[in-house]
């Protein structure tokens, strides 16, 4: 099997969300059932990331509590966790979700903007339309906004960002004492902004940071997410699990890219693998029987009932999927979601039990049983074959997954030139190969605003 | 003079704004132009404050941005930026400012929640309803709410927080990976609030924080602020110049505490003392002529002109305030900054370039020149005589006023037994003398809300 074929390592992103993506892993021997809420532990695996040159790590988030007696519930605010992160750690980049749909533009942005300047330029966000009628509840609303509204306000969220973390140009900070003249407000805009959801004056209250603005990533796989992403993301997330459901989803988003008029090397495509690894394959199948064994059947079908708009009684146990189901349009929720798992049931013929142990190993994610040097192929050969640029690595339990990934995965593709040795750069941007975004105000703010001093 | 009149050591904050809180510090020799943007600047100070076991530091906020040319501007997020510095230390509280005008209950309740389990009981929260139209220009909005609309929306915002924060009850977490029980639900609340401005169904999707939620903290001395403080506050920040002024401010917030049925020694009230530290008094005299010397005053009259609703061309630089003024009742803006303002001016018969030099040097508080000894005795009186339960401390100059603060002020407080020698617990209540509330639904939830195993 050849080298990736770009001849360049690839992207490793670790998507720590406590226990592991398999929703029994908590109740492993050896787990960490509070590890959700322990900010020393995600600092340590931040570190021990860093330690073999993971690009970045990432943090979901969620604003509503979902089925706490049944696993661990509850989530340290991503961008509050990740700056302890930050200060823990010197290279790695740090992906914090946050929703477009339930915060602010000013106060969001500048959130980022502070975690890239304490980071020196570590930052990035996983941009979410966060669906769901129990976060709207938390937020003033009785059902949330339908689908489509909540990716128009997420456009419009993410352009009125940008505006505001361009409004200071990169030069506008002289900090001069004897002159007394800390910034030359010629080159401090105003943004003005007006529009459907959002009017926001601005400057923001913050300086660009060091890499103009956070890495912007997405990861909604439905119509109106890619088109999202065509327009926005640098990094895209997403779970197909078959080699040619990859290449099918690259070659769409590249070519969405390219027709939104921006380079199709700009956005990064970093599939979900969830390795289960053993020394023998044998030995992996075993461990990923074991944890489905834990898994609790009845509240993961209800979880799957909600998902797909139905009530649990719908779903018996030992059937396959009902043959009428709402269908993706129907849906206002996760579509994506949606349609990866209704795929996934009806292409392998899954009873419920069997779809519900498969959806808590990972969540719809590509599950992937197997030794070291199957692991280490699966990722060359989705790289090399067109499906990737990258991987989002979802070890099935934490920390012990991560930590034999780092063990025996790690050398083989160190081997094989899949990752790098060093760091070659500080920031994220440079990490990912993107490039820093210039001002958009630069140099032309006396046609394209006015800066504040002509206020 | 006496030993405090409680027999025990008063309470010390530190009030880090960067530069220092005369305007012009950051033109003296020696200083951090930037340092306003350096979290390493923040830990380091912070640090230094615990080592003489200072109770918190504190730092303030805006969310739109005020004359970048003149002085340093822009801010970290209090929130974000306090968390860098929760890792960076383990004992002293940290207290951030948040408005109640331009967030979220949820978003913020559980960003609090999350600095307070970071920092292992550490947080505190400075509720501020944010003046001024060009902060609501941020948020959406042409021109502020009014004073007493801002006051009613924070008084159901702060209601809704402690809602949030109770929902979980303390034992509610049980973590049994054999049973696979995670969460009691029965002991996790749905706080269904509808109000007036604020609609929120919970619970939080964070468990109880160790303080069970963080310290509230309040500094508005307006009427609605001090019923605002006698309702919610926990420590009060204030401005007072005179003793007679800061007994009496003393005196009648207590009195408020009390008629609002709250314990009078459950609300720590925390003069602001603006240092300017001197080997002599004529030394420190001198420093303080310097920094007044180096303010720039046009842009000190511009912003005294707004705080008094007037234009800077009323306000001729040799002349005193003028005989009419808009009256506090007509601002809408900061209503207790304006009357200090004016009762400044007038008690003193200042000119405007005077009172320019006077605000500049600490925004209204009450600058003391003078030796360490002269500085200690002060803390002393206004402790001994009825004003004070402790200090927020607020440098002149930074680094370099808080450095001689610790080197020559602190062994004077120490001898005379005014501050701490070690810390006695590990929570920021625990430091201030401050009760861990109970959750609101513990052991009545069956009467006061469902828990969400019922729903």
């Amino acid at each position: 099997m050849s080298r990736s074929q770009h001849g360049k390592s690839l992207i490793f992103n670790l998507f720590n969300n406590g226990t592991g993506h398999h929703e029994a892993a908590w109740r492993l021997p050896g787990s960490h059932p509070l590890a959700n809420l322990d900010v020393e532990y995600y600092e340590r695996i931040a570190r021990l990331a860093e330690s073999v040159m993971f690009d970045s790590v990432f943090l979901a988030d969620h604003v509503s509590l979902d089925g706490p007696a049944r696993r661990p519930s509850g989530r340290i605010d991503p961008l509050t966790l990740l700056t302890a992160v930050a200060r823990a750690t010197s290279r790695i980049g740090l992906i914090a979700t946050a929703s477009t749909s339930y915060n602010d533009p000013f106060n969001l942005a500048r959130r980022f903007a502070s975690l890239d300047l304490i980071s020196g330029g570590r930052a990035a966000w996983n941009i979410v339309t966060t669906p769901g009628d129990a976060s709207a509840r938390n937020f003033g609303l009785d059902s949330q906004a339908s689908h489509l509204e909540r990716y128009q306000r997420a456009d419009e969220f993410v352009a009125v960002a940008k505006k505001l973390w361009d409004s200071w140009e990169d030069d506008a900070v002289m900090a001069d004492p004897a002159a007394g003249v800390w910034a030359d407000e010629s080159k401090i805009h105003a943004i003005e902004h007006r529009g459907r959801f959002f009017s926001v004056h601005g400057p923001l209250n913050l300086p660009r940071s060091p890499q103009g603005y956070p890495v912007l990533v997405q990861a909604g796989s439905s119509e109106h997410g890619k088109d999202f992403a065509a327009r926005h993301a640098e990094a895209v997330f997403t779970a197909q699990h078959t080699l040619a459901d990859g290449q099918a989803f690259y070659a769409d988003l590249k070519r969405r890219v390219r027709l939104a008029g921006r380079d199709p090397d700009g956005v990064k495509i970093l599939p979900g693998i969830v390795p289960v690894i053993g020394s023998t394959e044998t030995e992996a199948l075993e461990l990923d029987a074991e944890l489905d064994r834990l898994i609790l059947a009845e509240s993961g079908r209800d979880r799957l009932a909600r998902q797909l708009g139905l009530d649990p009684a719908q779903l018996p146990m030992d059937e396959q999927l009902p043959d009428e189901l709402p269908g993706e349009d129907r849906i206002e929720g996760d579509k994506s979601r949606y349609t990866l798992i209704v795929e996934l049931g009806r292409r392998e013929k899954l009873t419920v039990r069997q779809l519900v142990g498969r959806l808590g190993s990972g969540r719809g994610h590509r599950t992937f049983p197997g030794t070291p040097e199957q692991v280490a192929d699966t990722i060359e050969q989705w790289a090399a074959e067109g499906a990737a640029d990258g991987f989002n690595i979802m070890p099935a339990a934490l920390p012990s997954g991560f930590e034999l990934f780092v063990e025996h995965v790690v050398p083989i593709l160190r081997s094989r030139g899949l990752i790098r040795t060093e760091y070659a750069g500080s920031t994220l941007r440079e990490h990912y190969g993107l490039a820093r975004p210039p001002s958009q105000y630069a140099s032309r703010y006396s046609q394209a605003g006015r800066s504040i001093s002509s206020l």
